[in-house]
């Protein structure tokens, strides 16, 4: 694809190069500019058709936007504008710098002014910050023709026509009626009756997670969001969805990960960044597993008597991480998609009991067949089976009841994984080992 | 929800319950379902008009479908498989026993029985698998007009009818045409002028992530598949990909939690299961953890000399864990979103070298000045502290490496997650540990 821009571009011939252009997918052209210079980029931009030119720029990372507009001409700035779906204009004017945004607003008359600011205004994360503001909307005693032809009249600036909303007179949403409908009825049936009552729908003030499991759990293309009067203002296309998803998907990685979570690409967040967002869960959890160190000096006399016993700190120590990292990834999912919810907290501690039950004695007896072979000491296969069928039970209770816990005091589940329930498990199965040592041993 | 219809039930109000499940959502009413018992469940379903129950039968999980063919008859199951779209009716086969799917496969037409024996053959995870067989080809000499009346005459049987695929004679894919297009055009224009060319399409064979990717770059709502000599077989929707998504996702969830990925959900799967999902990981890495327990055992004589190392060892080893974790993370997480590139490896490893030495040096000082008020040994800090900056800069190391080298290899790069790559950074760490403090402390 690059090649043959290049060549184009090298031989001057513009033409083929428009041609060229117009058949590439809109979605790929910006990873074409990734490979141009910026005087290359205005160029290629400039051979796009007006409404490819715009679908390629919202396509656009934002500092290569940011590129372009100070590349464009105002009246050229105003064109793009223009053309932008509300919520791409939302995203833009929030991504600029300053000057740029002042040159945006330029653009832009009056009444649009106001919606943005509206849009503006949204909490983050809200159904209101990701909603457009550009939809169909049909009243109950139009006919499908009336309809049709109101579709035909404003549909091109539209981003979803399939969904069209019915209103009343002040705008309260009655129910929705499909495009697919439209076109399979005749000419003279009155909207009314085919109106879908009781859509599913979302508030402005909506949590966007929310929003996208309403789109997970009714295989909609297009939600529409209302104020608290169930006044329409505004709808949500799954496509944005769908980057919503993912952004939520990775916070969790992320944040399961003990870091700080990012909105950025990798590549595109920078080293000071990067380790910002990593130091401080870091110094937490190194602090705090500082104790389980601690806990350890206590045993001295123990691991004094039989220095064997220090070789199995590493081993009890991973093994319960593991366990209740397994475990805790499994219940911070289903909480995060509904699967699974807090008033489920016994069910679900009762599954991970058994399951437990049945790990820790396969690890049981594993252990205990490797010490014989290795050691052939009896006491010391017991002293550390005995911990690891504990250590198995409690990792695996706390990964079940931590996340559920953060859940119902309203924080994130997230934060209850992997590192921080290694690092509890972690003191517990020092404190375990050497009581059961002590007690068996009789050091 | 389900106090008025088991009021209306058991009033036997049938009317009544009838005109309020008309008002639900269809994706809702399977929830209803959880709450009824078998013969409620019947009488709730029979009271669906026909278009909806076919909805609901597709939004209930396998095993209430199962319990509900079982008590339907004949009749009214061919109802029902006549009227699911073919990916669906796939789906049902896959999952049900065999006595059920015999059933089913007695009210398929031959036709249907072959293009479902068809889809079955598609290897699991491929586009082929996920795809459905209604959609609505046009010719390219077609006029918009003839378009839309054949839409009218076929669409009521086609899941999605907003994108409309442009064949040769035969059946090869050409292009699409919008229904948004089609409508916003004058009737006599001919289908060839509103071609999109070019269009984003999969193979039967591509692998289903791929296809989600292709979705989420493009901002499609569904895609064409096509076989090897481009002829348009099926096309799957978005809400499907979707489905894949979250699979994908809590696939990648579990492996990274050393966990054998499983399909069904936490409460639906059985103990035993879950045990079995955990069990072999586990065994392994204990195992794996043993040899960092077996390393220990060799410097028997610094810990006896200085029994205070022992309880630095936690610390050392969770912190190179978590250190380990986060970089294998976004490594893991880029590589899955076609952010990150093996070809990146160079680029991404200097990345997190930096990136570890701005880490190693925060922990560096934070732990020297916490040695220098617990103990005011500056040979214990200076051990400690070398061996922490060595752990985090070897973990961010691996981390970043490991999970590349796993994509080269062309394994699955979320087995490179924290629990592997925790059980390594310990070996090492505890190696680098005792090393710098004989060096050191001349013991």
């Amino acid at each position: 694809m690059i090649k043959e821009v290049q060549e184009y571009m090298s031989a001057k011939n513009f033409s083929k190069l428009k041609e060229y252009l117009e058949v590439l997918n809109s979605a790929d052209i910006p990873l074409l500019f990734d490979n141009l210079d910026e005087e290359q980029i205005i160029i290629v931009y400039r051979l796009l058709s007006k409404d490819k030119a715009v679908e390629v720029f919202a396509y656009m990372e934002s500092d290569m936007q940011e590129k372009l507009i100070n590349a464009l001409t105002d009246k050229e700035l105003k064109e793009v504008v223009d053309e932008l779906f509300m919520d791409d204009t939302v995203d833009l004017i929030e991504e600029m710098p300053a000057n740029v945004v002042k040159r945006i607003l330029k653009t832009v008359n009056n009444d649009d002014r106001k919606i943005i600011n509206e849009l503006l205004n949204y909490p983050e994360d809200s159904a209101g910050s990701i909603m457009t503001t550009e939809f169909i909307d049909l009243k109950e005693n139009m006919t499908v023709n009336q309809a049709i032809n109101k579709i035909k009249k404003i549909g091109i600036d539209t981003e979803n026509i399939y969904t069209c909303y019915v209103l009343t007179m002040t705008r309260e949403l009655i129910g929705t009626v499909s495009l697919k409908d439209l076109i399979l009825t005749d000419d003279g049936v009155i909207i009314k009756d085919l109106i879908q009552k009781n859509p599913v729908k979302v508030n402005t003030l909506d949590d966007q997670e929310d929003v996208v499991k309403k789109f997970d759990k009714y295989d909609e293309t297009a939600l529409p969001v209302v104020d608290k009067e169930n006044r329409l203002v505004g709808i949500i296309t799954i496509d944005d969805a769908i980057d919503v998803l993912q952004e939520e998907v990775n916070e969790d990685f992320e944040i399961m990960a003990a870091m700080a979570p990012s909105e950025d690409k990798y590549f595109k967040t920078s080293v000071f960044t990067h380790a910002k967002n990593r130091i401080v869960w870091l110094l937490l959890l190194m602090i705090s597993a500082a104790l389980t160190g601690g806990i350890i000096t206590n045993y001295e006399n123990a691991f004094a008597a039989v220095p064997i016993l220090v070789s199995f700190i590493p081993m009890l120590m991973d093994t319960g991480g593991n366990c209740g990292s397994q475990t805790s990834t499994l219940i911070i999912r289903g909480l995060a998609q509904d699967e699974i919810k807090t008033k489920d907290f016994l069910k679900a501690w009762w599954k991970e009991i058994r399951v437990a039950v049945l790990v820790g004695i396969a690890l049981f007896i594993v252990n205990t067949i490797r010490i014989m072979i290795q050691y052939n000491n009896m006491q010391l296969a017991m002293v550390v089976g005995i911990t690891l069928f504990a250590v198995v039970l409690l990792s695996k209770s706390l990964g079940c009841i931590l996340p559920m816990i953060a859940k119902k005091l309203k924080l994130d589940p997230a934060i209850m994984a992997a590192p921080l329930i290694t690092t509890i498990v972690d003191t517990c199965s020092v404190l375990i080992f050497f009581n059961v040592a002590l007690l068996i041993m009789n050091i």
